[in-house]
């Protein structure tokens, strides 16, 4: 399958690694306008070859988009305008509605599939690429109505080759949750590592970094020329989730103030549930059917 | 050396594992009110043998308190009053001011050294016990003038031994720092997984849950038994941390609200120099010397 990567940081190094092992592309052209990551990446094997973007689109089966979701938008429609009757182009950025409502309308609008892959690190560029990055992962499909079977299979055969379960919900749904389990936790990571910096002993503060600080600061780590983008285009959501969190950490807060020990430690022991529902003992996955046909059935 | 170790849990029973490696530990007692994990300590040989406390503490060496901060300032009055003339004893809890108060004055004052080895993880018990767990980290000693030069000298042994650095400090100051640190990311945490579990699609939200909310959300998993005496010692600094903590969320959130995307940006790169900091080429090490004498001096 001959196989277009646009963009080749984290998330399409580490595309292009696996389809490459699991002989789903035969033949990795790569688009990247990074002139030392374009170097970078022919070096280290990434890609057969990098291209200009009106040229590597052309005659291919497949392009993905792998960059950030504001340069999506940019040149989403002209990928489409460029394309062959019969190519697939799918984009993997963390947030769909402004994307999918970019190439509304658009002639070769279902060529295309709109696609989440829950999956990454703090890291950027293509050093930072990984095998099996996706592996046992989710990856959310949107509006897969508007997007021709033949493409959609394609897509799907993709994932599943890479080892990922596929959800399926609208634009607006994924961009919903997603603003809850990825952007959220995000905008809380970049705002606990301002907060720490803020304090004027901070250099006592740093000194002390424990692995409980390390973990939960982590995310605070990524690139803003990924995350500016996503927290614009899901202003609306992540202010939603943001107010919702903010409201749980006054009232942890409140407790501790009014000395209301007791509510304390009911809002620990709610918390402590996350364990369950993050470690597979799911009550939600057996109990609720209806939500699983529409998360993961078409 | 006849070690007593009270609590075999994650923290006594990783420091047992170590001790006994690195013959630090010749002769190595329990104690242990959970009836379950004393057998359990007994059988994966954490530990010679498990006694009553009042027994333990009888013609031993050293006694190591590693029990939630409620049950130690229960007991170590008492431990004091129990112990022989040199037995040196040692408390691992997060809080120091509180314990410090609690045995002013006694006339054993001196023999006791308020510690507190920065490192844990998100489980508990004796088969969450870890080789190496404080390997690397750093321990903080606190108000180390007000204990005897011989007991001293011996824990500090017993740290670097275990390969920690030390840190020394007044217990309010360990106090304030580690409400940062440490005790901020907790209950971080804990509202994070309020907040999500709190959505009415919560079921869409869990199942998607991806790498990024995974690891800012683990602390939510911690016990309530060790962590909520923790928030009501050390209330005050914790109020504050959170407060700066819901400050700073804020403004991300108000960036966003007036789609003032100048200063978000400012916000990100901001957060983004704590990749330098964590990642140890730490500008305050080298710049302040001041403060390094205060920290790692004594």
């Amino acid at each position: 399958m001959r196989t277009t990567i646009v963009g080749l940081g984290l998330i399409g190094g580490s595309l292009a690694k696996d389809l490459r092992r699991l002989n789903f592309a035969t033949e990795l052209t790569g688009v990247e306008i990074n002139e030392t990551h374009a170097q970078k990446a022919i070096e280290i094997g990434l890609v057969d070859s990098v291209k200009p973007l009106e040229e590597a689109i052309k005659d291919t089966d497949i392009v993905i988009l792998a960059i950030p979701v504001d340069k999506e938008l940019q040149i989403l429609p002209s990928i489409l305008d460029g394309i062959s009757e019969n190519t697939t182009v799918i984009d993997l950025g963390s947030t769909k509605k402004t994307i999918v409502d970019s190439v509304k309308g658009h002639s070769k609008r279902r060529n295309f599939i709109p696609a989440h892959p829950m999956s990454g690190t703090e890291n950027s560029g293509p050093e930072a690429a990984l095998e099996n990055l996706f592996k046992g992962k989710i990856t959310i499909l949107c509006d897969h109505k508007d997007s021709g079977p033949q493409h959609l299979a394609l897509v799907e055969k993709m994932f599943q080759s890479l080892g990922m379960d596929i959800a399926y919900m609208t634009a607006d749904e994924q961009d919903h949750s997603t603003a809850f389990v990825s952007h959220l936790p995000h905008a809380a990571a970049y705002a606990l590592a301002n907060a720490v910096q803020s304090k004027e002993d901070g250099k006592i503060i740093f000194d002390l970094a424990s692995g409980g600080f390390r973990s939960t600061v982590r995310l605070a780590k990524s690139s803003g020329e990924m995350w500016h983008p996503i927290f614009r285009q899901n202003r609306k959501y992540v202010v939603e989730s943001l107010d919702v969190y903010i409201k749980h950490l006054q009232e942890f807060s409140d407790c501790l103030k009014s000395e209301d020990d007791d509510k304390l430690w009911e809002l620990i022991e709610n918390a402590n549930k996350i364990r369950s529902i993050l470690d597979g003992e799911n009550p939600h996955l057996i109990k609720n059917e209806e939500k699983l046909v529409k998360l993961y059935t078409k």
